[in-house]
């Protein structure tokens, strides 16, 4: 496609923040014509931005604005190779989208956990470029630990494939986890066979009323103590998060009866009959019996249980709906989730008088999204063009505490040149000669990570 | 040390299929001293061979006949560096034992589950750089699934660290992956930080008496799919292995009433109190109920389950005591094991008419000691000496079924030319190409793998 209307889809991403442009967007239909594009534009030096969903949010799969470069769409690479669930495994084509996966995963009686709010547009090749996370990371990990194995083009045209349903093979290096979160700098992948898991016949979810950040990390350890893996999410909120979604999301309620400063929501799988009920229940009565929470409600119905995932799912929007709001995508050890809260509120306080600090999300993995919010009646665009002083502050705390400035949502163009001050220098330099030993002319995602 | 008996115990290994020599053997203390013995040999072009608890099977840690390399033994390297239950994390040097590493985690009341026959020797290195199995890895997956991260002393004495607790990490490539199971011919590594996981409070352990391998897929999906990740391992056994076991192991016996064709020995986990009994028994009358069994024995104490286990743990043992076997350490596709048993099984009889092929192992990871032993008072010699022809069979296969013929126990220099007739050209290529911007003088472990 050379028509700007066509293309405009393509050249702007879902926040708006980046907008390129592109001689045209080519859209193969196989891996083969993946090959023979890259294989062109190789000798030609013209470089090569790959598409998948275009649900990323760091300006990843956005071309520049030289007008230089060319998109190139997975979308029509959408073909179900083979689904075994005897061997657990599914090979898909990588523009297959997440939803989709998910549907012929349950089509044959198996579980494909993972799950993003952008399923219905994001694709399989951009899960494992970005190596996306989500709710179930907790249980299952993020895509990379989903991946049994890939089908790679190289920037020269090569098609590489490191496909198959091999639950362990130690013959030779691991180049599945190389292209694997690499964000389309490696190479393009064309296909992946990806992991399946049995179905939880049942799942239990709770929302508790927690006293501080630290009493939610007592209650994480019992409850990893008690369910085991069947655990499956563990997500921290603070009273203001709710309170925001309780303003601004119709029909959402507190579940509890009294105000709590923290909430955690829990769920919890079974396989058994009843199992997850029962196990969550009572660990639940015990954990409100041991001190490790203040009060709970858990669900009793499908309608319950995500009426609760509603409260968490729609922060992000609630949060939008309050004005402007400056966002970081961080991670600390799990450990030092409760003093990174508080050390962070304390020095965003003393800077920003009145923002309003909405600490949420993955708990269980270590991974938060530290939002702030701009100060009640405040003028928005004066918050927000603060944004990289916010952005220090929070982004120096994560690196004294260390942990990573980018937990879900990859580096693309939004964070590259934060990396060089986080990432440790010999690792940025290995990084840098893997880049030039199979993309020596740089035509596979120029500017984008490196 | 060049003193040649000291160095003895550092040149040959465990099956004294290689032997080697060395100009000398270098025991660094610390990460610091790896790195200077890397720059040092590294500008003198010394090759080096890097050594942990040479428990390795495929001769990766012996030097060649020259006497021209090093070994570089990481034994001295045995810190704990840190242990954090909370993050459920632990960070030790490379020459921290398995076992030392498992009695760590529990010191803690956590659980490290990669388990191996030499824990107590091999070392967390070499269980990294090997990517090492064992029998949990149905639940836990293999050493790869275990590092959050690694200290690696580089070929040119460069120290690189992807060391931390954080579970989500998206700033760039994942390093870490591609150390693990490069069999130190990328770098050595110096220390890893691992998982941690709750410890589960009761196992269940059961000896099923199946009909065919057909009937164990059968049963590998229902108990899966009524276990969920409570299943921790599921191993496969011929009639022919149990029975070798109870001619050769004193103490063992057969706990069933009845002879079966094949067996499984099944072991779940539980968190809850009394959960693994009651999640095992049900499951595994319904399994009976159902077809999927003849017959189950269930441990009803530690000792009981033990017993169940040794079963299983003493048939290497017990087939070597039985005379000759020639060895295959491979996977296939789960779903395809019961056709590529019988496959293997017709062609064996074909050219060694009276061999006897018992197949056993980790079925759960599709994973399988394929190991067949020599006709009863044949000659042990002469049918050692068909080694390779029967590989040739047994390879073949396994390729044609899209299988890996080192599953668990990596290239070294058993597999090494076996290596480019069964892996994806261009994956060779790439790997070379790896190989050679971290090492281009080649010091680091010549001869391995590539
Ligand atoms: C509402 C919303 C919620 C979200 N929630 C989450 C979340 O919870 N967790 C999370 O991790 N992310 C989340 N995301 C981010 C995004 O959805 C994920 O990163 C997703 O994996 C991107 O997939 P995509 O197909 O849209 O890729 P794109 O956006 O098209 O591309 C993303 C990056 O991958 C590269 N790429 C795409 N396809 C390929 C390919 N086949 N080969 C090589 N490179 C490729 C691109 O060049 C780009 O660098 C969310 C996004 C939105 C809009
Ligand atoms: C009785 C017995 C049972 C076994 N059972 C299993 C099993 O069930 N599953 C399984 O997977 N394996 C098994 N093995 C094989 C072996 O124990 C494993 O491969 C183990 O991980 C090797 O660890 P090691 O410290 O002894 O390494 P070594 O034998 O010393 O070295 C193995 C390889 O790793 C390299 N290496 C060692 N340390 C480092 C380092 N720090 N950095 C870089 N490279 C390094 C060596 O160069 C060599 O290539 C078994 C072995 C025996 C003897």
């Amino acid at each position: 496609m050379t028509d700007a209307a066509a293309m405009d889809a393509y050249l702007s991403e879902p926040r708006d923040l980046y907008r390129g442009r592109a001689m045209c967007v080519v859209r193969p239909k196989g891996a083969r014509e993946v090959a023979s594009v890259l294989a062109f534009c190789s000798e030609r030096s013209i470089p090569v931005v790959p598409q998948g969903g275009n649900t990323g949010l760091v300006g990843g799969q956005t071309p520049d604005s030289s007008g230089r470069q060319i998109v190139l769409s997975l979308q029509r690479l959408d073909r179900v190779r083979e689904v075994d669930p005897s061997s657990d495994a599914m090979t898909l084509e990588a523009g297959v989208t997440l939803l989709r996966a998910q549907e012929i995963a349950q089509s044959v009686d198996r579980y494909f956990p993972l799950s993003l709010a952008s399923e219905g547009s994001c694709t399989i090749g951009g899960n494992l470029a970005t190596n996306a996370g989500g709710v179930h990371v907790l249980a299952y990990g993020a895509a990379r630990d989903l991946a049994l194995g890939v089908e790679v083009a190289l920037a020269d045209g090569r098609l590489l494939s490191t496909l198959g349903k091999l639950r362990k093979d130690n013959t030779g290096y691991n180049l599945t986890q190389l292209f694997v979160g690499s964000e389309g700098t490696l190479g393009i992948i064309t296909a992946a066979t990806l992991k399946l898991f049995p179905r939880p016949r049942s799942r239990a979810v709770a929302l508790l009323g927690l006293r501080d950040p630290a009493q939610a990390l007592a209650l994480l350890n019992f409850v990893k103590d008690h369910a085991g893996p069947g655990l499956q999410a563990f997500e921290l909120m603070p009273r203001i998060g709710l309170e925001l979604v309780l303003r601004h999301i119709p029909g959402a309620r507190d579940p509890l009866g009294a105000v709590h400063p923290w909430y955690a929501l829990v769920e919890i799988a079974g396989f058994a009959e009843g199992e997850a009920e029962r196990v969550a229940s009572a660990t639940l009565s015990q954990a409100i019996d041991g001190g490790f929470a203040r009060d709970a409600a858990m669900a009793h119905s499908l309608d319950q249980a995500e009426s609760l995932w509603r409260l968490r799912e729609n922060l992000s929007e609630a949060q939008k709906r309050e004005g402007g709001s400056i966002k970081h995508d961080i991670s600390v050890p799990i450990e030092r989730i409760p003093a990174f809260i508080a050390e962070a509120g304390a020095r965003i306080a003393a800077r920003f008088p009145n923002a309003r600090p909405v600490p949420f999300g993955h708990m269980g993995d270590g991974n938060l999204h530290y939002n702030v919010s701009q100060p009640i009646g405040g003028d928005k665009t004066a918050f927000l063009a603060r944004w990289d002083e916010m952005n220090e502050i929070v982004h120096g705390l994560v690196h004294d505490y260390g942990g990573s400035i980018s937990a879900e949502h990859g580096v693309g163009q939004l964070k590259r040149d934060l990396l060089p001050r986080v990432k440790d220098q010999t690792a940025l330099d290995v990084m840098r000669a893997l880049k030039t030993t199979l993309d020596p002319k740089g035509v596979l995602n120029p500017g984008k990570l490196l």
